[in-house]
């Protein structure tokens, strides 16, 4: 814990995201490629744990497991809290056993509370396939959603796809953009590759044939996800659009978590106006 | 003829591709967004209509649309003439009610013939779907073909995906690459933009977007050109592997055709080593 709070007082963010890691047995019909470890709340991780840390933190609530009476009371305690709280809401993936929250009611009940700045999910990968990502970004701007945070940004063209419709779309109704967070995260080995392709991440062919043949796959991982943020970037400064960048990594193996320092030291110098 | 001939003249390109272009009913089930108009056979107007014009020149055979007799004495005649010919050969869209030469027996026939240098086609949309456009490329390879030419690029990533393919079969197998001429060409306008859909050429949809909503569609989409062969061709440095350009208009629309020089400008000064 003392390193960690070592590290990201080093790295000086603007924020922390804190994730919330589910299991979910729904997604997809393969085998995980890592196990699934329990972890800590994340709003006690990041409020208690990291409390000496004073960067503003983001929290990520998943209301598809949880009855709408846990979330409710939530909203509650937030808003007796007397402070600024960051969360971005989602739902795990369609195909969960879960009973929960639909994400337009958790949406609804967090109005209630106007000291949470409130951020959704926005996935490219999806907007390949049913070409309406664009849509559902502007329906949660309507909802109360600041802000959006990507899945890890592997595929440039459909990152800049998505972006492109948004842009449109906002053109055409008038609107201000909401700034979108592309989260990048590096890849050490095939495990992980294999790992990210279950979480939906998308790679194009000739990328993940350049992280399966690389000598030195991690390295090559953040050289690859700093020319994909090149082009996203070079692409959304042409658009007008607000983008931030979110680097994780999405194993707890050490040379991935420290290459996820390295990567968000190059992205952030990219960042810089 | 006089202006193609002193257009062609002043480009001095390395060669000269001169398709046969067939109607295609059998292709998708949408209306063909340009007419059909028939024109002279290719070799007539390579040889005959531009016989003043001192370029090799690279015949279109298309072999799905005639019977083996005439492919067989065509490569008799060839066998008998005292030159080199520069051929490619291809069959047209898999759904063509036309009976035909199987590509492989043509190819067959065609080594009859050592003056002949035989080229095929490689479709980098094809590989998407069916991942063995590489494999595709190594048989036409044994079956004879030293070039290869590809249909109109504006997908960078699924022609480095192909090429990415190409080179690690061939890395794995020890041998050399044939050339990969990359087609280029001009879009004036949203009906330009069908028609090369309906040719099978594929658009991320983000550069669709720009071409759709550009006030200058046409000199946004050399632009995007230049950009798409920038990124291959980077790409195809790294592999080592050779490549080429090839420039046409798609239509006979005269701003297109004006703009396919224009093109060809730009792309063959990026070709200068």
């Amino acid at each position: 814990m003392d390193q960690q709070v070592a590290r990201l007082r080093m790295l000086a963010p603007d924020g922390l995201v804190v994730y919330d890691i589910q299991d979910e047995p729904g997604r997809s019909g393969q085998a995980r490629p890592f196990p699934f470890l329990p972890t800590i709340d994340p709003e006690v991780y990041a409020h208690d744990a990291l409390a000496e840390l004073a960067i503003p933190k983001i929290v990520y609530r998943c209301v598809g497991a949880q009855p709408r009476e846990v979330f409710s009371s939530w909203i509650d305690s937030i808003r007796a809290a007397d402070r600024r709280l960051g969360v971005f809401v989602g739902a795990p993936h369609g195909r969960s056993p879960l009973p929960g929250l639909p994400l337009a009611e958790a949406y609804a009940l967090a109005r209630a509370a106007p000291n949470l700045v409130l951020g959704g999910i926005a996935i490219a990968e999806r907007h390949v396939a049913k070409e309406d990502e664009h849509e559902r970004i502007l329906a949660k701007q309507d909802a109360g959603c600041r802000f959006f945070i990507t899945q890890s940004v592997y595929d440039a063209a459909s990152t800049k796809s998505l972006l492109s419709d948004y842009a449109l779309s906002l053109h055409a109704c008038g609107r201000s953009p909401a700034p979108v967070v592309l989260t990048f995260s590096p890849c050490g080995s095939v495990r992980t590759l294999e790992f990210m392709k279950w979480l939906g991440i998308s790679f194009p062919r000739w990328l993940e044939n350049e992280l399966r043949h690389s000598a030195d796959t991690l390295e090559r991982s953040i050289d690859l996800c700093e020319s994909v943020f090149a082009d996203v970037q070079d692409y959304a400064r042409e658009k007008h659009l607000p983008i931030g960048i979110n680097v994780e990594s999405v194993s707890i193996r050490k040379a991935e978590v420290e290459a996820s320092v390295e990567l968000f030291q190059r992205l952030s110098s990219r960042l810089a106006p």
